[in-house]
């Protein structure tokens, strides 16, 4: 096991209802807010102007910057940073999923920083404060209401980038397991399969000694797994199936199942690329990628490739054949997939496989991607391959 | 599942040698503190001079109150709240095991209140406010490192009692499993079974749909009960093992596994009561009441008590007999139990039961305890009555 920090400081406020403590919460850090949002679902379900009445009743004052769309865009931030320059707010509040806090996340960062906020995610510069962010999550899958992590597009090139700063972590992220049961069935699988990525990413490790983390991961995994398929068997509106999945949604991404411990995290540059040239939705990339990039490390390290089909999967057999195991495993993870609707192959997102070798070279802008497995342009260009075939 | 609020702001630093930054995360909060400690194994061992450095290096000053003990005392609270005052330190860094952390977590909540410190546990006050304290952790158990938690012996009754408050929740928390080597086998087995009753006392709860922590719980206590067994077969230095289980007693108690349930706590009451009376450890008090505590409640909850034997024993064949699963699975508790050297009834550990009918009565002081059933003063009775024989 190698020496760690942990610390996670999100008040997670979870359960039935919650949205209404928001007044109360954000009353502790500011008296005006940039509220964030995408100004759709958000404002016809009556959440906001849910949030808007709590708001009220603590004396919060608010100003609003709504458009926020999957895969946030630079533009909008760089806007959200001016606006909150402008308004003199004192904490970013978002209301949405993955884009909606990630976006705020880097509206937070960017207010306190004299330059491009870019240049965070271009690696440039390290964030060191930032606004508080607030969040109230309507969409289960990034995990970015616990995370450091914020992922942004630069319209300009498209490149998506993401920044890792323990500055941008959320102070509060209130999750009401009810505000998911109008979410679209497709939006609720790449949630599904972003958070499992988030924790698959962690799984494949070249540490041995994390038997603990190890456990953890796979119990997650299994809940995401069995709470899913009552979801799509008509489970739209089963409360607890709904709690299970968002709360390990949270879980998935919040430093706890890291310790001691590097992950991989290729598949998520890998996917990155897709996202970025196709408009492909995050969790639908990642089902895409994960199969062949297990396929690809198939050698590297079977025997935990195999650990992951037997106790995650439920694979009988892994004495005599670890390779077989593991090649099922893979194989029950893509059924699982395609049963919540994802694609995984290329042809299932009409995703060209012409453009395989420029996205291969994108990947590697920064150089090798991946820790499990260093992957260069090369490895990058074959598991493009194995996901097109 | 239930609403429920999370937040665990304790930093823990990890691993080899992390001893050695006491000074640089203590001169965050205070330029003078309390050093709280045994003055024995703590300073034979060479690690308090190691943290005197650390200290020193930082410019923080100290102030050292020796002399906590296991079931630590009031007594010594008092005169560490009195010293201080009187030399107005400004943070409480434990190093020990439980003992010297819930007796640094008492002084800091004394120091900042005008009436007596026995208030607190007395239920007659609510601890609003106490200094920062830091802890470096030698024996994995507790989990005091991180929970809200502090368990005092009142030498007067003798009563031991517990408060709970978030604002005595440690600022941070160093574990070094290496110094874990040299524990001698018995506190090691306390600890361990200390650590497995917390996440028991969690895991039976009446709530049915907490799908998540209830893998949580198993695969943390099967990390436990595998690791235990490397440690005991000739693995006292077994870095990895040694770290597995130091990692899973601090996570054991940080408050993840109540996330959406109500725990239980009959049984650390019941415990309680032998230790005040018997000077027995707590851990070792455990293992004798678990057992019975489970037996007593086998037609409560049958299909729990037999996922539990299914998932964290091993039991098979738990489909037409759930109480026999059960009961299969108790009995292998008790000889894990007894395989590191626990007692497992009162005639193993010299508990007179002829003090039973007191025992009881003393139990339910507040009223009845549990919440996975209700237990009064006959239950109670009964229970200590099947630990006995």
């Amino acid at each position: 096991m190698q020496n760690f920090e942990y610390c996670n400081k999100t008040k997670i406020i979870f359960g039935k209802g919650t949205e209404n403590k928001v007044g109360t919460e954000t009353a502790l850090y500011a008296k005006k807010v940039l509220l964030h949002h995408s100004g759709g679902s958000t404002v016809r379900s009556g959440l906001i102007d849910k949030v808007k009445d709590s708001l009220k009743a603590a004396n919060v004052d608010w100003i609003e910057l709504t458009g926020v769309q999957p895969n946030p865009r630079l533009s909008l931030v760089r806007e959200g940073i001016e606006l909150a320059r402008k308004e003199k707010v004192e904490m970013i509040l978002a209301v949405g999923g993955g884009s909606a806090i990630d976006s705020s996340k880097a509206i937070a960062a960017g207010v306190l920083y004299d330059g491009d906020v870019w240049d965070f995610f271009e690696r440039k510069k390290t964030a060191e404060k930032a606004l508080p962010v607030g969040t109230i999550v309507t969409i289960p899958a990034a995990g970015s209401e616990s995370s450091i992590s914020s992922v942004i597009t630069n319209d300009e090139g498209p490149w998506k980038r993401g920044m890792n700063f323990q500055c941008i972590r959320p102070v509060f992220s209130i999750m009401n397991p009810e505000l998911t049961y109008t979410l679209p069935p497709y939006q609720t699988a790449c949630g599904i399969t972003d958070m499992m990525a988030h924790i698959m990413e962690r799984y494949f490790t070249k540490e041995k000694n994390v038997e603990l983390t190890d456990e953890l991961c796979e119990g997650t995994l299994r809940t995401i797994i069995r709470n899913a398929r009552k979801i799509f068997n008509g489970g739209e509106m089963n409360y607890d199936a709904r709690a299970e999945i968002m709360w390990a949604g949270a879980l998935a991404h919040n430093g706890l199942l890291d310790t001691g411990r590097i992950g991989d995290w290729a598949s998520h540059a890998l996917d990155h690329e897709l996202s970025a040239l196709f408009e492909i939705a995050h969790g639908a990339g990642l089902a895409i990628i994960f199969p062949a990039w297990m396929k690809y490390n198939i050698k590297e390290d079977t025997a935990r490739l195999a650990r992951f089909a037997v106790k995650v999967w439920g694979v009988d057999g892994a004495f005599y054949d670890l390779e077989q195991a593991a090649l099922e495993g893979i194989m029950r993870m893509e059924n699982f997939f395609k049963s919540i609707g994802m694609p995984v192959r290329f042809t299932d997102a009409n995703i060209d496989p012409a453009r395989i070798p420029e996205m291969a070279k994108r990947v590697v802008h920064f150089g090798q991607i991946g820790n499990y497995r260093k992957l260069d342009e090369k490895d990058a260009e074959a598991i493009y391959k194995l996901a097109a075939q």
